[in-house]
């Protein structure tokens, strides 16, 4: 487990553990709230009753090394203040991680589950495979039968149904469709926001994700457009549907079903899929099983998993997650003014890119060239070019389109490029894509900060101390390391030997005319 | 005592511990090496022997929280290898520090003690109080009885002599001398070149300064010019006047008394002291007693402490601290290239300043102004004007000249601003002076980095997170953090109230025809 966080404190039952019941049959894990005020209402009395640890400093602070690097106590003791039906959720969640993703993962939240791979790997295919694939989830992971799966269709339809897995399957019923799609949290590379300019703590906490809370699947399913015309069509004001999860969502002392919200438009254009296959394979437990949605170009958040219900409605949901979460505020907006009503809606995702190897800090010796390798999205349209800046921003050189992967309507392009590197010392280098509506990024993470450090989507950036070899000098410092036997890395570790004998000192101050000018 | 470096091992002597000889009578912790190469050679030899811990790791790791920052372990065992005449100088010196310097003080680096004043209470006033006055020690603190005390005056110079304190202090000899100058290390505000851009780590240990290693003092004695010509004037090639300190100095295996020298041309214009008063008290023993050299304008490094000797030569000292340090490299020189002849020598320090309040990092809650103070420094001329920026150097602001103290030929001006500050959020500062021969500071950090993180001389920049509660929806927001009773700080601890009656966001939304568009 996670090394405790530094507010952490035991959890102390107040008064008695409530036993709230499993919704379905087969199911487990799964309190169903939001069919049931009373039963909210009971779960914010209980809430009540408790201090809940604070969630720790990690802005101001160095973020701990640790892996997971952050714990999510306070979250933790939330599901424990529930009772017994999802009390055992923070351990149950962490043995599918163990289970079903890579070893390797970079936890950057224990609980709920958050998670990302290691930088290189990510896109050393355009196809991400599922243990790989980065993990953002909101709550526990519901435990489902899937013989017992079924999910509602409700609210402005003409028909409301209940429809099982099997039904949905049946393709003398419902056509299918699979399409490559990339999903892209709007925390991706966070972390760039979170030490520059320190923002919403969030009771969530908001993850310190790099680069790697993106990934791109081929997602089979059923497009949503299809169901809906199973139900008998929309009703006239039929404008937004709504999306429940069987897990348990908690915020300001309340309780809910984790629910979000997308416009009928986006399922008329068949964007939205109900999938029960990620890469040819039924989806792991941790994404979904046996049914998620997949929004194709729109923030990760809209992909409700472990799908219960879809709610037709006539304006945005007015649950949490999409009222008060995922808001894209002015850079002047902040916990001194800050509004749900002030921020838009994040949904389709913007064009962004990012350096994946080397990764910022590293030291590279090289000949002349430097091989970068990344990834490109743009949710509204696809990657046409991508640009690598070798001066940080002045230069730009195109990275050559056979070393862009296959173009998807809505997946991303993994790239690489050998960048031509005269200089040496450190050199910031950094990237942006223009998709096919021309659109690019904004070139400082400082354009683009916002208050609930979300869509770090500047032109990414990494420094690099670049040591170039096919200079005489470089070469000759090199040599003199290899002859003693000394490595040269860590670049910080003094250099033990002299730099220079005085003898050629003083031969080159007399042919620089000494220290001194002349009268 | 400072927290143990990461890679402290406890001193083991290595063979038998020398003894080398006290040099002078009434001297404490004096070992004279330049006049006894036999005696460099053995204490070589002893060095030789042992494997020194290794300096630890603070440029790509953040920087310890303790104070000592750090604390100079192999610095320690460096002195404890030469013997019982300087191996309990890293006690004495620390003794020193909690004698005659002020109990806040920011320990950089315990040994060689380097230490700097609380940021506010250094520009308060524009001389700098001795306890308050920054130190940048380069070994232990020798004890020297001002009765006993006596300086050479030897190489190209007419008549070498020996002087005695009482003899300078004769002012039918020589006439006095009582000038203000700010000394200041080429280290001041390193840190900012730190963690951006890792260089050197020294085996030093390059001090992570701050903006205070920099003071002002009135400082009393004789002029080296009259000393000189007590002593029969310069010979022809006398070119370098030579200083030496009673301290012991370690580089790369050898062993030598501090060292350094400035062109006579600084001498000749008056503008070289030998010291016995630091505002109109004897020097304290941390900062050179009972004489020191004060080289106007020059780089603190240049003024050296505990005077036993000059030595007129005809060309830069050769000594490792003139030769082998405090040179200034182009950014492409590093560990892969740079040779000494490489980088030009730090002498006289440039024009330069920096904010000292508010500090990095702070927010700050205020009516439409925030107040900085700060000082500006230049070492070939003095400060005529400062301008603070309150958008990163676009939009610059003059400080009105009753904000600047005094003027004084060598000597630093504080200043303090009311600064207009309209806008929220994060904001970023800076503040740069213009001398009288119109020198001004690079912009940026990054355009100023050099391998050994020297003379960090660029704008200087805070981050200041601004609440400006003459703005309705902010003093709204404060209000409600004021009657429910809780603190708006820390900044990152999420809001635990609601941020909008769902009454007002729909209000809003409405207001706004809702969060899509219409066909």
């Amino acid at each position: 487990m996670a090394p405790a966080e530094p507010n952490h404190k035991p959890f102390q039952v107040q008064g008695e553990l409530p036993t709230f019941e499993e919704e379905r049959e087969g199911w487990k894990g799964y309190i169903e709230w939001e069919r049931y005020p009373e039963k909210k209402r009971k779960a914010a009395d209980i809430l009540a009753k408790y201090d809940f640890p604070v969630p720790p400093e990690f802005q101001f602070e160095p973020l701990p090394k640790s892996n997971p690097v952050l714990e999510g106590v306070r979250w933790k003791h939330y599901h424990y203040a529930m009772g017994p039906t999802i009390s055992n959720m923070p351990d149950i969640s962490w043995d599918y991680v163990k289970k079903e993703k890579s070893e390797d993962m970079i936890h950057v939240l224990q609980f709920p589950y958050n998670g990302e791979p290691p930088r290189k790997r990510l896109v050393e295919t355009e196809i991400t495979n599922n243990p790989d694939f980065f993990v953002r989830n909101h709550g526990g992971i519901p435990e489902i039968d899937s013989s017992k799966y079924y999910f509602e269709v409700e609210g402005l339809v003409n028909d409301p149904k209940k429809i099982t897995l099997e039904l949905l399957k049946d393709e003398s019923v419902f056509p299918r469709q699979s399409t490559v799609a990339s999903l892209q949290c709007s925390g991706t590379r966070r972390i760039e926001q979170i030490h520059e300019y320190p923002g919403d703590g969030d009771e969530l906490i908001n993850a310190p994700w790099g680069e790697g809370a993106i990934g791109t699947a081929r997602w089979t399913g059923v497009s949503l457009k299809k169901v809906i015309k199973y139900c008998g069509g929309l009703k006239d004001d039929g404008a937004h549907l709504e999306f429940f999860g069987a897990d348990t969502y908690f915020k300001k002392g309340e309780v809910y079903n984790y629910a979000v919200s997308v416009p009928v438009r986006k399922m008329k254009i068949n964007e939205v899929l109900l999938a029960w296959e990620m890469n040819d394979e039924p989806l792991p437990a941790i994404h979904g099983f046996p049914l998620r949605v997949v929004v194709m170009g729109y923030i990760g958040a809209r992909s409700c998993k472990w799908l219960t219900r879809i709610n037709v409605i006539n304006a945005p949901s007015m649950a949490p997650v999409q009222m008060k979460e995922y808001l894209y505020y002015t850079p002047q907006m902040g916990k001194q003014n800050v509004t749900y009503s002030s921020g838009f809606s994040i949904q389709t995702m913007p064009v962004s890119s990012a350096i994946m190897t080397p990764v910022n800090n590293d030291v590279i010796i090289h000949d002349g060239t430097i091989t970068f390798t990344g990834w490109a999205f743009s949710g509204s349209g696809w990657p046409e070019r991508v640009e690598v800046s070798n001066d940080g921003g002045g230069v730009w050189y195109e990275v050559p389109d056979e070393n862009l992967s296959k173009k998807y309507f809505h997946a991303w392009r993994t790239w690489s490029f050998e960048c031509p590197v005269d200089a040496e010392g450190w050199l910031e280098f950094c990237v942006r894509c223009w998709d096919d509506a021309l659109n690019t990024q904004p070139t400082y993470v400082r354009s683009a900060w916002n208050w609930d450090l979300h869509v770090t989507s500047s032109c990414h950036r990494v420094k690099i101390y670049s040591v170039n070899k096919s200079r005489p000098n470089t070469a000759k410092r090199l040599k003199q390391f290899e002859e003693r036997g000394l490595p040269f890395l860590p670049l910080t570790r003094p250099v033990p030997f002299d730099l220079e004998t005085e003898e050629d000192y003083l031969k080159e101050m007399q042919k620089r005319d000494g220290r001194d000018p002349t009268e």
